[in-house]
């Protein structure tokens, strides 16, 4: 075993003989990855410092040599100046070091009533609710590009599958609806996840409460917490809010990948229904002609990645006893990767969506000529008295001979319609455009343009309510 | 490839010229899981039914044969006696099927405005509102066993864990009431997705809405939704209730192994913090003197399985296009062995704690000899004016003289406690008492009886509202 | 607490007072999913009676009524007439209980020198490794489809795609032979699988080994084990081969899905590659012209199921201590499930393969119009001496050339060509048809007819190797 | 939108009139994580080079150029002199572009006969395949710990357990050694699934072979490389060899999780197995009393992040067509974590097990009072002719006995034993001590020394093969 140093840096003095040895603190460091926290550290630690001068805990003096102290060192971590020390484990310990450094003896009174137990766990909700409230703003802002290109293409018709196969016409402008709903429950999902994540867990100490007379009250109303942590145990060994977060964002990103997907598809050269403008895709270093989707195909593939956060964070708190254990460590990098990739995914994706060109007449072309009224067909043969299985059955027939001839069924004379079924009138042609089949969609949700216009204010309205 | 019976029974017949391939039939078919959801299918139809009649779509007279035919129905699915019928491929074709046996050409009228892409939807939002609402009422009731619990064992003391290394005295209440707090969370959890699970999506049809004049907002009021589905490509293509719903009981389950773990841990000889009463333990065929904690370390393992359900869905659904596609078939298996296995567990846990022996003996005998007061005496040190780091120290040394002599702190002579510091007194017995450390301890959420008591009567008030 | 039975049933007599409570009973049994290993546990008896006999431990005349009766209660097995009973627990339980009604006292004396904990691994591994190899002769099955329907469609040319654009042309059996490719890797993980799972745990008792005078290498030789278990705590708490499995079984189910996302795409209106004959897709009953690649969807969305269970065998098995813990019961379902749903997709996709329609013609047209000769127009550039990367920048405003024109670069006239670089000559022409495209991509594992004819016989000699 | 700046340094000039946009451009940017690469990268294009150069693609002076380019590069890789690019997208057009800038012309001609996809796939099995070398190595060390330390302690017993609770009493070396096995299998694993990582996938060109007379067995020979892949489509679309290797990571790491587990048991108060040196341990800031595992706990909770990893490209790759598409460039941090968390925690965890201080007179202890021997007192009695269920029923009650008098069975006069049955003679005392218990168990993959011994002696022989 290598030569250790004297233990000097650690705050564990006494009991220990022997300095830590080089791989343990390697392995267990962290300063790497949580100095992200550095701002809610300070955050959390002026809010602390406050309520310890007000209940008579630190003199004023103290408290404001602390509070001058956090400021400095705030604005060297912004600045990127701040001496990170991975000796010093983590950033708790980082800026307590420096506080110390810059202001004396009055630095190491800061951690009066409180361990690092209930001051990482702090940390960590600081940061999270305001990613949370970031996240929802993007999503909003990708909301809102796709009620916007809604509202300008009221008048494009495009095949609605199920299956992938043509299944009946819709309206672009309901189609990219629909991923307006898939994000708004996202937004209402963070949203109630933020009223668990925005609780103060302060004032637990290392897991009992602390013997202190202190007033989390005080903290919390400063921090903006609704809320102070019923159960001291619970308060550092929770680590809920990081999981339900990352459900939240693996189902965000599962809708991103179904948008990639039909992105993907929308730009493939066999659907031809958007054009990526130059600026929004990639070319091939080998093949001329290429024009490649990856921003879709990334945010398809970036769902991965947090599904993957998320698996990561229910193994770790599976079976764990109360209350901490440093497997809760384990919670930071995989929540700070879903959170700059569901960032960045959202973001990216809107800007997307923002320059896609849409190509009307392919969209309308594969709605044409692909049996897309059918069940129009069987709908206006039942209206003409026929029962509908019936009537399903006599233009599945149909729909069978117009493949052979490679026809729509529009395109039949009407003595060719008549030899399926005798109740074909002339008016069947007016009734089989894709407009009419559009319109007569037009119960609640449904693709009538009625309908649509009606959805669309709707989502508008819903998104002003943040 | 082997012979293909005539296609009869599917209810798409024209286009097809060929039957289907017997292992696609069983490949497809869905009955033998899907009929769980026979009484929501039955239940939906009704509602359905009356609000075509309301509408005018059906007569009063088809509509009442409808709803006689689907009691009928009912009786026998509850019975048992129901004639599944695997060729009829899922729960809706065998119960449409059978309604028109009973009552003739009306049954196949049901159907109308609707397409099995909305009502296998409704089904599902049926059945999972209705479990959640039972796991609800479950996760309360164990919530109940552990307030009772912990008011019935105010004055037990035990060591509070951090890392597994015993850390600072707790009341065997405070430690119940942590589980009173997850479970807490998980009702709210379960209460919000509850909104999303609560919404209507019949009307939106096969995918685009329904050339119908229906009213969807009489079939949610008859249903008890609170909502209409805003899109109906949404509506048929979403499964976020149940990704959401499964985020949901991961997390349930994750504390259920959590609370496992622990009881796993107390039930074993070298903790013997509780017996497990002969009926809530399991013995073994070799081992004479075994009594296995099978309940608990089932609970712990169970969470592997609604973990997997989780990733189960999350895949199905990743990178999946507009709007139905097979592939959603795949989300009922998963979610209703979730839904059994959370009830399930709750249940059974709430049984195992109801029946658990403390033995406070055991827990206050470990919670004595383990230095569990050193924290309170470097806070002495502090309060007579040692600085905490020096204090720390000071206590570190003393614990390692303790450890080397095999004795507790309190068991030292004064003198020999100021050989580590002058300022020891006299006092310093009383402050080191178990009942002292614990008092001391009375922040809001803190372990002092007068806090866990004040704890108590707020969870019990929580536990009022529903 | 409800009213409990005397303890009769159970082997742990003694040290127990009172019967178990119902809801422990319902909770802890395995017999309603473990029962499908029974004539496992019949096969593994069975070996494990023939060695206690040779070894002195059973007289002759014990063993062989025990192997009598344990060969009628096979058959009874086989027809479905076992009379399971759920108050027994398990499968091993029923099965030893039924032995003893059947043959008397020796029944007992079958579980000589075993323990559950043994016996259930045994019953597992002998399970296992019937299901893989069954599995491994599906692969192969479904491989040698891949090569039939290769081999008769060396002709064919489609687009070859990177990111869904069209990239280069290459021949449908290159295309297919990538998924032989995939399959071959599937077949080698699974037998490196199985000589994890080909491991005798027999002897192991229930952690500590036995103190009979055993000899498990002859019950491995009888039972076709390669190996014996070298430490006794390992054989009762290893589950690696299920999770192995698992893995090989999610890689597989991956591929699978891979497959069915092409099959879906090529099913397409806008694709076009394949037709599904009637026999082997389904109908709408709402939308006559529908024809849908169910299996094909169903087999990339059984992914989910498979990936869950993995994760679901991960998460029991996370932190675990030795040896057996009763949460290893949940090895077995997901297990079951996986095999079930890999084999049951493997059959039907090699069904599906069999029977698909392709489409030369659409293949051909996909791959003519959309400049996926560029790359050899660059190519053509460089073989005249123009750079690589000016070459790449001259077809790249040729191809947007064509594009606004909406032509082929072959369509272009020679004095068109040479406007962009007047190294074109008219041999150009030549260069750039499908073919000669195609042909000249002769590395090894490259598309050209000759590598891929080689590749074909390859794929032929490897698949005849088991 | 944001202005662009010109599209000047991407490879793929003609096509495009717009440049990136800037979040594109951050969003589909890998240099910062791929340049990890680096080193395989440049050993991959020397390769490539020499190839070159052989088949007369590369004139001699030419390849002479790259290679010299090359090597003074990958020392400015070395030394962290490297000047990375952002713009550059990622490693491989940062080293082509250097080489260029330092050798002229000749450095874009080493892209000849290859694109990034084939070459992104050589570099990342060439990584692989190296990381799994010194895993593999790393691996075993932790094995020779294990047997070193199980060899030292061939006379310590202690507690076997089931469920946690004291069964069976083994030697400590028998429980190390069943960690031996644990990653013996790993190794084996590894073993198997590098295999599959060393395939050459160099010649797929960009998906369809390369129009090159290339020789790609000269690049393998070169590398090192068992085998050429066999179809260029699948050469560039296949990332199994990732997905393999973490779920061998995921297995290696829950091995981990359950060494970490027992180790923070052992550590435990309650249980006292084994003092943890100062140098492996930390200590609290709060708490002075505190010794913590935090190693251990570590090892246990990274489980989550590799588990995490594996879904991550399972989902990734879930329904992804052919060929290559940009989803796959997720394939590369989870794998890189993997990697540094495997190689971490298996190094630090034999750090720690070589300094882990075991207390043979606690496990003794624990071993001693608990019942141990029970089931031993039932062979007994079955020895002394006692049908088997009769005897453990009998032991059960004398077991129940001892508990309610805080005794062992051997502190039992023989009279008092006689009560329970008349079959106990005074050579019962010497039967049930520890030491005969474990001697019994002499099966082969027992407990008892001889057998123990015999497994080391076989374990040190299997160490021996690499």
């Amino acid at each position: 075993m290598p030569k250790r140093r004297q233990q000097t840096t650690k705050p564990w003095g006494g009991r220990f003989r022997e300095g830590t040895h080089p791989a343990v603190e390697r392995f267990t460091a962290s300063v790497h990855f949580d100095r992200r926290l550095a701002p809610y550290d300070i955050q959390g630690s002026m809010a602390h410092a406050r309520m310890l001068a007000k209940c008579g805990i630190l003199t004023r003096a103290e408290a404001e040599a602390i509070l001058r102290g956090l400021r400095v060192i705030l604005r060297e971590v912004e600045r990127g100046a701040f001496p990170w020390d991975p000796s010093l484990e983590d950033v708790h310990m980082n800026i307590e070091a420096r506080l110390t450094r810059k202001i004396g003896a009055a630095g190491g009174k800061l951690h009066t009533a409180r361990s690092r137990n209930d001051q990482v766990a702090l940390d960590l909700r600081l940061y999270l609710r305001d990613q949370i409230q970031v996240l929802r703003r993007q999503v909003r802002e990708l909301q809102g590009v796709l009620l916007a290109r809604a509202g300008a293409h009221l008048d494009v018709i495009l095949p609605g599958y199920t299956h992938l196969q043509p299944a009946q016409p819709v309206l672009l402008a309901h189609h990219l609806l629909a991923y307006f709903e898939m994000f708004q429950r996202d937004r209402e999902r963070l949203a109630s996840c933020l009223d668990r994540v925005n609780v103060l867990p302060l004032g637990a100490g290392a897991l009992a409460g602390t013997t202190f007379a202190i007033d989390p009250h005080t903290v919390a109303a400063d921090l903006g917490f609704a809320r102070v942590a019923a159960n001291s145990l619970d308060a550092v060994a929770d680590r809920d809010f990081v999981a339900e977060f990352l459900a939240c964002a693996a189902l965000l990103m599962m809708h991103l990948s179904r948008l990639g997907e039909e992105i993907v598809l929308w730009a493939s050269a066999e659907f031809g229904f958007v054009t990526l403008p130059d600026a929004l895709a990639t070319g091939s270093s080998m093949m001329p002609q290429k024009k490649n989707p990856d921003v879709a195909e990334l945010a398809r593939g970036k769902a991965g990645r947090v599904y993957g956060a998320l698996m990561g964070i229910l193994t770790v708190l599976k079976g764990l006893p109360l209350s901490y254990n440093r497997d809760l460590q384990e919670d930071k990098e995989g929540l700070f990767d879903a959170v700059d990739t569901a960032q960045a995914t959202v973001t990216v994706m809107a800007e997307l969506l923002r320059g896609l060109r849409f190509r009307p007449e392919r969209m309308r072309a594969a709605a044409a000529g692909r049996h897309l009224n059918a069940t129009d067909v069987a709908d206006y043969l039942a209206a003409k008295g026929v029962p509908f299985r019936a009537a399903h059955a006599v233009v599945g027939r149909l729909v069978r001979h117009c493949l052979e001839r490679g026809c729509a069924i529009e395109a039949l004379p009407l003595e060719d319609l008549r030899r399926f079924s005798p109740r074909f009138g002339r008016d069947v042609y007016e009734y089989l455009t894709l407009e009419a089949c559009v319109a007569r969609r037009a119960s609640p949700g449904g693709t009538a343009p009625a309908a649509v216009r009606r959805a669309l204010r709707d989502a508008a309205n819903r998104l002003k309510v943040e």
